[in-house]
């Protein structure tokens, strides 16, 4: 029985997070505005409140971060941006706090996705920032002390969220949340890090 | 005979990239104070300009970009901007205005590094900013138009930087700046897209 706080509970992967860990774990839901607590991930300083407010956990999953789509032609360093504060710094944002904050033995799990290597039409930001967090999982792992362990799930379009991206994706294989969360269940209650689990 | 800018030349990488292309290639020499022309690629205004003033090419080369080294325990999110900012999209605004303005069929050759997959104390930042590019130009190369090419090299520690960083890379085999630029060569004289050329 762990305490673990899931950052992005709310939403379509995070709610399966929930239920798969909530099995087993005690779980503290955060998202921007939603769930137990708030914290807006992109302010370092916001991840540190939450952390002090809700004490000594022994693992955090973040399933939150915003990214920009748009044809390479009209892409713009703003629309970049976005990807860079929102997923790729608010989630190295949590895992700098969370370092320290975790107890001994405690676990970091993030959130990338398979466009990293799965390239498609309006994603170059994806690409770049999904990529980005796979490698910061893996510079990261070799640094953590005290038994902290880090991963990253990199999960392809889910099933559920079909309707809103699946024109991005067509002749994709969808998988559904309730599969991706295993992914995460794995990374909090097994033993790896600086992986990259691969749902596709 | 293609016409080459290149963004650094006249750094460790950058002076044998221009020696090894220049034997087939006219070379236009780039960097922030230094070379024919200068421009900080961390702006992507001073790039527009860049291209502007040079007019149509064939290809850019870019082996430019700062990165912070830092212990992840110390690591800050300002730290981290640094390569986010100079390394990462630095490069990433080279490509961006590239893709209007080379000719038909040219390329553009960004520079990332081993540290993305062969990691080190300290270089957590490195791991995710090389992951990035590696990733930006797999999701680039394929909204490519005009039949423009995009690759990334990434070099290992370079014989003639053992003294500058060899203490971050004990145990690392290195590679001659001139074997590095054979990469270079590859990416810009060859036919390939959306590739990491490892010189590892
Ligand atoms: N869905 C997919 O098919 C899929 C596939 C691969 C990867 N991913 C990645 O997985 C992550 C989650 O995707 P999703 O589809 O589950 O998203 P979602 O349904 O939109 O849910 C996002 C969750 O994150 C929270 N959140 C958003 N911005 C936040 C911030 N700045 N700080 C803290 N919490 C924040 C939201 O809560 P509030 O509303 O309270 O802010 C919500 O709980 C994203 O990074 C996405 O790129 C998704
Ligand atoms: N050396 C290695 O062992 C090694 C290994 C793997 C990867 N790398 C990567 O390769 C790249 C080049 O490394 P290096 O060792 O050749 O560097 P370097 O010797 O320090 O040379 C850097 C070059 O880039 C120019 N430059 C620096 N900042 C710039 C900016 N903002 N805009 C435009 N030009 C700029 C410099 O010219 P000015 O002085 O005029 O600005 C110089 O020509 C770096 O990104 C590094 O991370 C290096």
């Amino acid at each position: 029985m762990k305490k673990v706080i899931v950052i992005g509970a709310t939403g379509t992967i995070g709610k399966a997070v929930v239920e798969e860990l909530g099995k087993r774990n005690e779980i503290i839901t955060v998202g921007a505005t939603s769930g137990q607590y708030q914290a807006d991930i992109s302010d370092i300083n916001q991840v540190r409140a939450l952390f002090d407010k809700v004490g000594k956990v022994d693992a955090v999953v973040v399933t939150a971060g915003a990214l920009a789509f748009a044809p390479l032609a009209e892409f713009t360093p703003e629309q970049m941006q976005v990807g860079l504060n929102s997923k790729l710094m608010g989630q190295v944002n949590v895992a700098l706090v969370a370092q320290h904050a975790l107890k001994d033995g405690g676990s970091i799990t993030l959130t990338s996705g398979s466009v990293s290597e799965l390239t498609i039409r309006n994603g170059a930001s994806a690409s770049m920032v999904n990529s980005a967090l796979d490698g910061f999982a893996r510079g990261a792992a070799i640094e953590l002390q005290r038994g902290i362990r880090i991963n990253v799930v990199s999960p392809t379009l889910l099933t559920e969220s079909l309707e809103a991206y699946g024109a991005y994706f067509i002749g994709f294989e969808t998988v559904p949340a309730a599969r991706v969360a295993l992914a995460y269940s794995r990374s909090v209650e097994g033993a790896q890090t600086g992986q990259t689990y691969k749902v596709w």
